[in-house]
């Protein structure tokens, strides 16, 4: 068995059989712990297979277990090397741990800009570790759904802790908030203007905030700073009626490099997760507003794509092709266009 | 009459019916040149309410005159100042010009960290400027949808050229390409390494790479190794079976706080326009393989929605809210659910 969680697939003996055939065998091999049958199954997700979905049908009652972790922040703030921080001391504990880092950059390059892979590749030998990339394809939105679906597939494998990491820019970090239990946003302690204006945004969904590279000048200040603005933030929206903010994010000081402050964040992640298990009264999770939540971006998602697909459909790609050059020719406005088209659906 | 372009509506007189009778007084005014108006009917195509869709599909047979002119880059590229100096360039010539700044940032802030605003008041008394700000909201896709609308607006109301600014950090310079007739991406001089990873996916959307701050030392340098770059790709490109590149994007120098290069920028805009008029043989425009994927991708956004309306009726509110928790206790999985919420549709 190879324990390169990175792989990218490659063949996988025994497994020939397509569609749900194949969905059923991977995600049995997966949740036996066979790595490179976990590999294989996250690329029919990524890809939208029959075969993904049959597995994940299979799997999904096995998950719901792990605690999903979002870790997000701005370009350069040091998302990856803290997840690697991460991921060495939930090793220490002895704890399966797995990355997702989901790229939602252009889906014409889905370019790699995440991933400490240097630091990480120290895990290809440790079955305790999964690390895996995927680039949100097609349609605004894939990006949840895939996410949600692979973090699902985790889950059901058996590991612990799952962070979800992406880089926060706009629209992908609220995704990421909505998928996961818990939301990091990473924060370096210096930023440029525009930055700050976007991570006003990423604070918002943030239940944890790391001021990252804690070992530089500056860094406690950050730290002060952020939770003076966090507290008015609170209080004014509390002010603000009809809008009820239900948590103040803590706000952590790491240094990644030195290690100074991991052991607290993971303790505080734990100490998160523990209060709604306990909330529950048992082993049984809570379905809390945010589960639930997520649950709708889950099902709205699949409903999305399943409406998208009938619309795929050869038999209506003419009525579809048909509308569009009536729509860019301006003889017709996409609303009209619209109803017609779902009225013939 | 307000020369206010970006006044947020307030009460408009004269305007009190609802529904599809206040979007028809709205688009004959907006159409007329009533500024206020025209703020208004933005407000409502942002709102998506029945009002602004039925006030589109009066004007949607009077656009499609505009040059549509996507402007992306990453944070700090400098697009806002460039925007501003279009904008006094094409009021030179005495044409009328929009700027639609399209914010993708949180949709709970809404934060707006995009439109040189200092710079952009000076011509708050311009009736041939018009500028507006707009939140992407709710669902992902929604950016795209909106854009195309408010540009369809403005575009009716006789505005010759539309610059659609956005910041381009992920999936957003994807969709601005998609819905503009020529993409601008500006990149500044120096950048980091991630931001240049993230550059990577904006330039693959260009039309015109623009680098700013031409004044500053490096950028003829950055000029060149783009210039460099480009030919290295769109030769790879070719190379690549089945992914043909169409075009490869010019490389211009500007600086944005001296004018340089701005006169060569509006004119390298206006050329492309003018091939493509001229593609066509006369004064319509041909509807070539961009607007009939951006009429498609606007087709789609409009299904969407309509799709999500339809799940959001009250009579169905309680199945759906009733799958979900089904899906979030993983009593059942997400395809199931769908299957069957779409079975009662």
């Amino acid at each position: 068995m190879s324990g390169a969680g990175t792989a990218p697939g490659g063949d996988l003996p025994g497994v020939t059989a397509t569609g749900a055939e194949r969905g059923r065998v991977l995600a049995e091999r997966a949740a036996g712990g066979e790595r490179l049958a976990l590999a294989r199954l996250l690329t029919e997700i990524e890809n939208r297979t029959w075969a993904g979905e049959a597995a994940l049908r299979m799997l999904y009652p096995r998950a719901g277990r792990a605690h999903l972790i979002g870790v997000t922040g701005a370009p350069g703030a040091g998302k990856s090397t803290l997840v690697a921080a991460l991921v060495g001391e939930a090793r220490k504990g002895g704890r399966a741990v797995a990355v997702l880092a989901v790229d939602p950059s252009s889906p014409i390059t889905g370019g790699a800009i995440l991933g400490d892979r240097v630091r990480m590749q120290s895990y290809a030998a440790d079955s305790g570790v999964f690390i895996r990339s995927m680039a949100a394809r097609g349609h605004a939105g894939g990006l949840a759904t895939t996410s949600v679906a692979a973090a699902a597939v985790l889950d059901a494998a058996g590991f612990e802790l799952v962070l979800i990491e992406t880089v926060g820019t706009g629209q992908s970090e609220v995704e990421v908030a909505a998928i996961a239990d818990t939301t990091v946003v990473v924060q370096a302690p210096e930023m440029g203007d525009e930055v700050q204006a976007i991570k006003a945004g990423l604070l918002e969904v943030a239940d944890i905030v790391v001021v990252s590279k804690g070992d530089r000048p500056g860094a406690q200040r950050a730290a002060s700073q952020l939770r003076a603005m966090l507290t008015v933030g609170a209080r004014e929206d509390r002010a603000a009626a009809g809008r009820p903010r239900p948590k103040r994010p803590e706000v952590l000081l790491v240094s990644a490099v030195s290690g100074e402050g991991v052991v607290e964040l993971l303790a505080a992640l734990d100490r998160r997760f523990d209060r709604e298990a306990r909330a529950a009264g048992g082993a049984d999770r809570p379905i809390d507003a945010q589960r639930l939540a997520r649950a709708e971006a889950q099902l709205s998602g699949v409903l999305s794509e399943r409406m998208a697909d009938r619309l795929r459909d050869p038999r209506r790609a003419a009525d579809l092709r048909a509308a569009a050059r009536a729509v860019a020719a301006h003889e017709m406005d996409p609303y009209t266009a619209a109803d017609r088209l779902l009225e013939s659906l």
